[in-house]
C-alpha cells in the first residue's frame, strides 16, 4: 500500500477567486513522482474552527497532511491557531524562530513581526539546517505558505522524506467512443482489480478522442494488465495510435 | 447574507497531477461575479462512497452544490451514483435522455452509451430547452461534467438562475511589511467587523509589496471601512501606491 496524502489550501482568495491555486497542483505533481498517494484536496476559508476541523479530519484520514496559506502576521493568517486547535493544542513562541525574525527586521522588529514565530506547542521544525526558515510541522501535518515560490523552494529541501516506490503508468490512445470500450475496461478491471486505470475523452484533438491510462506500483502487474487490454481492443479491430 | 456554494471537483486524474483542474476556478469566479459566496472547495477520487459522503456534507452545509466530472460512461464514472447514494435514492433511465442519446448514436447506440441517461431519481432537467443535454440537478447539487468547455457551455446556460446582489471590491495597494499594518487591519476590522478584508503578500513585483481587498455587498458600508483603512494609513506616513 502506498503512503497516503492529503492536501489543504487555506485562503479566501483562491474560493472568491482572486488567486489562482497554483499550490495543489504542484504538490499533487511532486507527491505523485514520489510514489505518494494523494487520496484528496480541499480548498478552506480563512476561518480558525473550519481549519481545525479539516485539519483533524485529514490527519485522522491520511499519512501526510499538507497545508499551504494562512502564515503571515495579519488578522487573515489563522493555519497555525487552527493548526492548533485541531490538536488541542496551545500556541508558543519558538525561541529559535524567534531569534530568526529579530535578526531579520533588526533593530525594528515589531510584535507583529514575531508572531511568525508563533507555532503550535509540540511542533518540530523540518530541515532546519541551511534554511533560513524551516518548514513546521505538527504530529502528521506539513505547513507551507501561500506563496508559491516560497512553498516549492521549502518543498524541494525536504521531499526526500516522503519517497516511496514510484507509480508506473502506460498511456493508450484510442479514436473511439468511450461507449465502445465500455465492457472492456471492466474487463480488464475485473482480470485486475489493483489497476489504476482511467479513461478521459478529448474532444478537440485531431489524432485521438481517449486517453487511457493504465498504473501500478508493481511493473510485472501491469505489463500483464496493459496486455489484456491491448488483445481485448485487437478482438473488436480497435488499434491504439501512435501520439 | 449572501447565498453560499460548495464545489466538489471528482476525478483520479486530478488528484495524481495528470490534469489541471480549470474547473473550479472558472466557478469559483463566475458564482462570485453572480453574487454567490463558495465556502469550500473539495477535489475527492473517483470512489462512490466518497463522492457520496462529500455530496451529503456539501448538500446540508451550502445552498448550491456544484459538482464537475464522472459523468460519462465508463467504469470510473461513478457520479451519478454516488450523488443518488447521497440522498439515498435510486437510478433511473430518463426516458427524455434516453432519446437524445439514441438519436445521437442511431443505429448504433449501445448498452454503454445509453448509460449517460441513468440519473439519480427524483433529478430534475434544467436548463433544456435549447439545450442538448441540459444540466442534470438533485436537490441543490447541480451535475456538470469535467471537460472544461462543455461545463462552461452549460454553466452560462443557467447562470441566471444563481445571479444575486453583487459584492463590490475595492483594492488598496501599498510598498510597506504586513507586520507593519497588521494592527491597522485589526482596528478597520473592529470598527467594520462584516467587512471582507484580505492582506496577501507580494515578494516579486516592483510596485507593491501588499495588497488589501476590501470586499461587501453594502457600498455605503465599503467607503466608509476603505475611508477609515486610508485614515489610519495615513496616520503612519503609509500611502497607497498606484498601479
Amino acid at each position: 500500500m502506498s503512503k497516503t496524502a492529503g492536501i489543504i489550501v487555506i485562503g479566501n482568495e483562491i474560493l472568491s477567486g482572486k488567486t489562482r491555486d497554483e499550490n495543489s497542483l504542484y504538490l499533487v505533481r511532486q507527491l505523485r513522482d514520489l510514489g505518494v498517494d494523494v487520496r484528496k484536496i480541499s480548498v478552506v476559508p480563512d476561518e480558525l474552527n473550519l481549519i481545525s476541523i479539516e485539519v483533524r479530519e485529514f490527519s485522522n484520514s491520511y499519512d501526510y497532511v499538507f497545508t499551504t496559506g494562512g502564515v503571515g502576521p495579519t488578522h487573515d493568517d489563522l493555519t497555525m491557531e487552527g493548526i492548533a486547535g485541531a490538536f488541542g493544542h496551545g500556541i508558543r513562541r519558538h525561541p529559535d524562530l524567534e531569534s530568526t525574525l529579530r535578526q531579520y527586521y533588526q533593530p525594528d522588529a515589531i510584535e507583529a513581526n514575531l508572531r511568525m514565530a508563533d507555532i503550535p506547542e509540540g511542533a518540530r521544525l523540518v530541515g532546519g539546517k541551511g534554511m533560513w526558515f524551516p518548514v513546521i510541522a505538527v504530529e502528521n501535518v506539513y505547513i507551507f505558505p501561500g506563496v508559491p515560490e516560497i512553498l516549492q523552494r521549502k518543498f524541494e529541501r525536504i521531499k526526500e522524506m516522503f519517497r516511496e516506490a514510484p507509480f508506473h503508468l502506460k498511456e493508450v490512445f484510442l479514436r473511439a467512443d468511450e461507449g465502445q470500450i465500455a465492457g472492456i475496461l471492466h474487463r480488464v478491471l475485473a482480470a485486475f482489480p489493483d489497476l489504476m486505470l482511467g479513461s478521459y475523452p478529448y474532444f478537440d484533438n485531431p489524432v485521438y478522442s481517449i486517453k487511457l491510462t493504465l498504473e501500478s506500483k508493481d511493473t510485472a502487474y501491469l505489463e500483464r494488465a496493459h496486455a489484456l487490454l491491448l488483445e481485448e481492443l485487437t478482438r473488436i479491430q480497435l488499434n491504439p495510435v501512435k501520439v
